[in-house]
């Protein structure tokens, strides 16, 4: 077994967090070596570290070098490998390549692994547990946003108002940010929370602006990170408040369709692209063709799914790249969508665990299209 | 002029940010030669991208392959860097070895550069604009959150208390996280956020947690980014909730005058280190000694300040460690502080920009030690 050598954070890297289970704010040397696990860490961490991570041992700079500023991080990395009798090491893909350069200068092998650790993709029943907890709060958020469309007033305009001020898209994500927080969550990045409407929901990547419509699709995908436990969620629902129109309706029970059959398909040995082709197929053959328009994709043009643990979006995916079976303990999105800039968009994504027999859908939330 | 490379998204990468001035949540290429800036990258993103970024082309993938799945883009780069008649690149020391590594099999030399864009450390008009922005924000929500600890009242065991709730570090916390989101900002680091009260306030690396205290010294260090203009703020005040005792009203005028002491001796020109060594002989003057006690080190062990613009700490540092010359258009902390595990810690810090002739402090928050 080749050693396994990271160098960073554990509050942004996940393989670093899954590695030793504690945050811990600056850089450090995690080292895993003849089935050992070993931390390498500033002095001044070294109790905190000792008590709450994860590791067989936990090492001080001070044992390798009296200073530990920047000069002799490279010292102390190279007398960590030395003391190991370590030659080559595997690194994960994001490795720094400040890093890098030490070791290649002295002239230890890199082997680049794109996921250090396999065992990310086959979540054990704690993980899958975490993940439930997070998706709880994702469905008590989204329910508390459905509340404020459903209780805004239609303008003549068709624009959506609360207590006289025009309900934006701007405005409900701060107040989904909000209720995030207060539930020990977060939705760590601005581009991927997305409250869209209208033209601006048939751009999938389009996070959404300006104000909300009746009787137009809103699509609204939450996937927010418990602040503790470190795993994240993930969720859509595409609703309108008022009436939809009959395209809109049409397109929603295919996309609901096209769910149910990959939901249907899902259990481990099946292969991902097999399952991402059938769901291509379905829409197909409902009439709903994916092509190019005046130089922009409309139809299906997205994966139906990917991994999601403590990365929002980690292997394994559901599309025709990836080549690969499902396996048990897989906890995978399943978001077939269909978008036409002359109609907008629709996408309804559950978060389901893979089983050997099929799956279990860990999203509670109903789906329905129109609200009062 | 050897060419610059990045690859990465522009949300969390802050010289990727520098470099395009638009956020991209996946990763793509910047290539700065010849004094020319251009961006290769998903045709998905190409409209959006074409639009806003600020460099003089945006070249999508698909000039270079049919398919942008993970296998080609090996080979996207390699043509990139071949159309460019690259055979050496400058990268930033974050730069993915899973990137580099296609470059090393492509015998591509690399270079890595700490600071990719020395430009970064001098802030103009326009940023400093951006950084007084968010900091305005700092100064609201510390108002608010003293403001919480102003109108507490103090129960018989010395717990601080709100509508018959203890009032505690996780309580205020979240209540700050809250704020600042209102404000469009956000703290994105769960443990760069301290609100850390009595003993806790003795480890300058301790978030806080459980109860706040009446008499005892509460730290306060907030570090707001602005979700839209990307950069940091940084402010730190140490009060104490009834009477402070005499051995910490020592402190907090030592500290003081600490801080005072820094920022008459900064300007361009000043040497970091030697700005660092006049806080730290200050101290021992006063009577404040750094030393190990029963393995603990206390008085005065962390850099004076570190610069503060798209990342919450960059170049340049006031510490031992870094020797070079302040320049104009730093913007740097000024956060000198003691701590003694018998009596807590104090910590007064402000952000300054560096002029020719010393500098303007852009914080504008009162300083007190007690409230009521």
């Amino acid at each position: 077994m080749i050693p396994k050598l990271i160098i960073a954070d554990s509050e942004h890297n996940s393989n670093m967090f899954y590695a030793v289970g504690m945050l811990i704010p600056d850089d450090f040397v995690y080292l895993e070596n003849n089935g050992k696990k070993i931390i390498y860490i500033d002095d001044l961490e070294y109790n905190r570290v000792k008590k709450e991570a994860k590791v067989d041992r936990v090492v001080c700079y001070s044992e390798y070098a009296s200073g530990v500023d920047r000069d002799s991080f490279g010292n102390i990395l190279t007398t960590i490998l030395k003391d190991n009798k370590i030659k080559k090491v595997q690194v994960p893909g994001d490795f720094n390549m400040k890093y890098a350069k030490i070791l290649l200068d002295d002239k230890i092998g890199i082997e680049v692994c794109e996921y250090i650790f396999q065992n990310r993709e086959y979540k054990n029943n704690n993980e899958i547990e975490k993940i439930v907890e997070v998706q709880r709060v994702n469905e008590k958020v989204l329910n508390f946003v459905i509340e404020i469309i459903r209780k805004s007033r239609v303008r003549k305009d068709g624009k959506l108002s609360q207590k006289n001020k025009i309900l934006t898209s701007e405005f409900i994500k701060n107040a989904i940010n909000i209720e995030f927080l207060k539930n020990n969550c977060i939705s760590d990045s601005d581009l991927s929370l997305i409250v869209s409407c209208g033209k601006d929901s048939a751009d999938p990547h389009e996070e959404g602006r300006g104000p909300i419509f009746a009787n137009k699709p809103i699509i609204i995908d939450l996937s927010p990170k418990s602040r503790t436990n470190r795993y994240y969620a993930d969720m859509t629902r595409t609703i309108v408040k008022g009436k939809a129109s009959l395209e809109m309706k049409k397109m929603y029970n295919a996309v609901l369709g096209a769910q149910t059959l990959a939901l249907g398909e899902i259990k481990e040995g099946m292969r991902a692209d097999s399952i991402h082709k059938k769901v291509q197929d379905y829409f197909e053959s409902k009439g709903f063709k994916t092509e190019e328009k005046n130089g922009k994709i409309q139809g299906f043009f997205h994966s139906t799914g990917h991994g999601v643990g403590l990365d929002i979006h980690e292997s394994p995916r559901i599309n025709l790249n990836y080549k690969k079976k499902l396996k048990a303990g897989n906890v995978v999105t399943v978001e077939p969508g269909l978008y036409y800039p002359e109609i907008g968009g629709v996408r309804i994504e559950d978060l389901v665990v893979v089983t050997k027999t099929g799956c279990k859908n860990l999203t509670k939330f109903p789906k329905f299209l129109e609200i009062k």
